[in-house]
């Protein structure tokens, strides 16, 4: 097999405003389908970021609500009959029960009483309860996190291409940074690098994505159990929702010098 | 029904880095989940920004392969059963074959050469043939593009939080933009507009997207047989290497004074 790389050279046309043409080569950060088989049946095909491939599958599927620990996980291997990396096999423990036709949804509908923003919400929190974590982090520390999260952002720099997420702990030291193409495999690389670690729950921790906060990456939070969820962009109503309903600091807009708290702000310690 | 509302007020603890934090009130981008039923059968749910909710299901259906033409959508109703307005019944004309399992799989997929981002791209084109549009745009037109994108991006100067899509004719006038929490979800509601509005093929097109290109994003405009792309940011190695196959101009980096020209520069005009 290939090693992976998240980079691929390119040769592009560069046309500045004023002036001519000219061919120059560039870095374009790699894109590539991704199949999870869990014990032997396909369960998602994802375009991502080759590298970190058994975390994005232990991310995806604590995030699905499939798998809570490390001892669910027997094997994550490579699937023999396919030569280019990309298809990635799950074997779990014989007593973990797999709902396929769920996964296979790719939401958490609750057919009951119709499909809403309120529904889907009380729908994840049938798998995964509120979180009731004493977790404060100080404002200085929160502030501090941008500029940690850039200079860990090996191939960002290079490509300008790839979304980024981290788990810091109280302190803001990092736990784990991961990159991808995609905003949700970012975060389910960091996820399941912390459940292949044995780090799950990470009560104490802090999840920090380089784009916007949607419901789906409040979710994911929520299911590792981390209690403080900050983005470099805006949150959507339905992620400020979740939050609120998930006992969930939300915070969003978060700069060197600025930041929007909009739910649970109590987590927030430190003066002016 | 309540009318959609793209935006949604709601209360915020706005702390400046000097100074003390104060509760405001903030707009956001509403996420709210959509599901499109084809004949009765779920095929996809999606978390959408309300507004549109027709041209996003028309759109989807035209990336998806499952339809080509205004003709083949005998309705499309919200679901009677559904008062919050999410989900969405389509009706088809009776003949257009629908291939449920390959909709659920979410992918081209192509089980004889195994999973890789060729297969993936040589499966699409049994879709969806290469474009051979003559379409030549000159680089005044295009280097103007993002300051009408911006222009016309009415919520998103006041959350933030969504991306724009839009298609341009090859003299740089708007056909039509659309936002959306969703990348996808914002050129599928485009593309379904054309759809709609019976301007499918829109070979003499431009489809312009406010984040990142991705393989997905040109398997859409390949769909609807747009020629030019462009992105105000980085485009991932599959999407190059898709356009490069498909013979569209995928143009990155795309700002006022600079564009990067990625494939195809053939159809870029225009001295310095």
């Amino acid at each position: 097999m290939k090693p992976a790389s998240p980079t691929r050279s390119c040769q592009v046309l560069r046309w500045p405003g004023d002036g001519r043409p000219r061919r120059v080569r560039d870095e374009l950060a790699v894109e590539e389908p991704l199949e999870v088989q869990v014990d032997t049946q396909p369960v998602v095909v994802t375009m991502r970021t080759p590298g970190h491939d058994d975390e994005l599958a232990a991310g995806f599927l604590l995030s699905e609500g499939l798998i809570k620990r490390r001892e669910d996980i027997l094997k994550i291997a490579p699937h023999l009959r396919n030569a280019a990396g990309n298809v990635l096999d799950v074997f779990l423990a014989a007593d973990v029960e797999v709902d396929f036709a769920r996964l296979t949804r790719h939401v958490f509908a609750s057919s009951s009483c119709g499909l809403c923003g309120k529904a889907t919400i009380d729908s994840v929190h049938g798998h995964f309860p509120a979180v009731k974590s004493r977790l404060t982090v100080s404002r200085r520390v929160l502030l501090s996190l941008p500029a940690r999260l850039r200079q860990h952002q090996a191939v960002f720099e290079r490509t300008g291409g790839l979304h980024a997420a981290a788990v810091f702990d109280g302190r803001g030291r990092v736990v784990v940074l991961r990159e991808d193409v995609g905003r949700h495999n970012a975060v389910d690389k960091t996820l399941g690098y912390a459940l292949l670690q044995g780090l799950i729950p990470l009560e104490q921790h802090i999840l920090m994505v380089s784009g916007r906060a949607s419901f789906e990456i409040l979710q994911k939070a929520l299911a590792a159990r981390i209690p403080v969820v900050a983005s470099v962009s805006a949150p959507s109503s339905l992620a400020v929702q979740f939050a609120v309903e998930s006992g969930q600091t939300l915070i969003g807009f978060l700069r060197e010098d600025h930041m929007n708290i909009y739910s649970k702000p109590q987590r927030v310690t430190g003066t002016c």
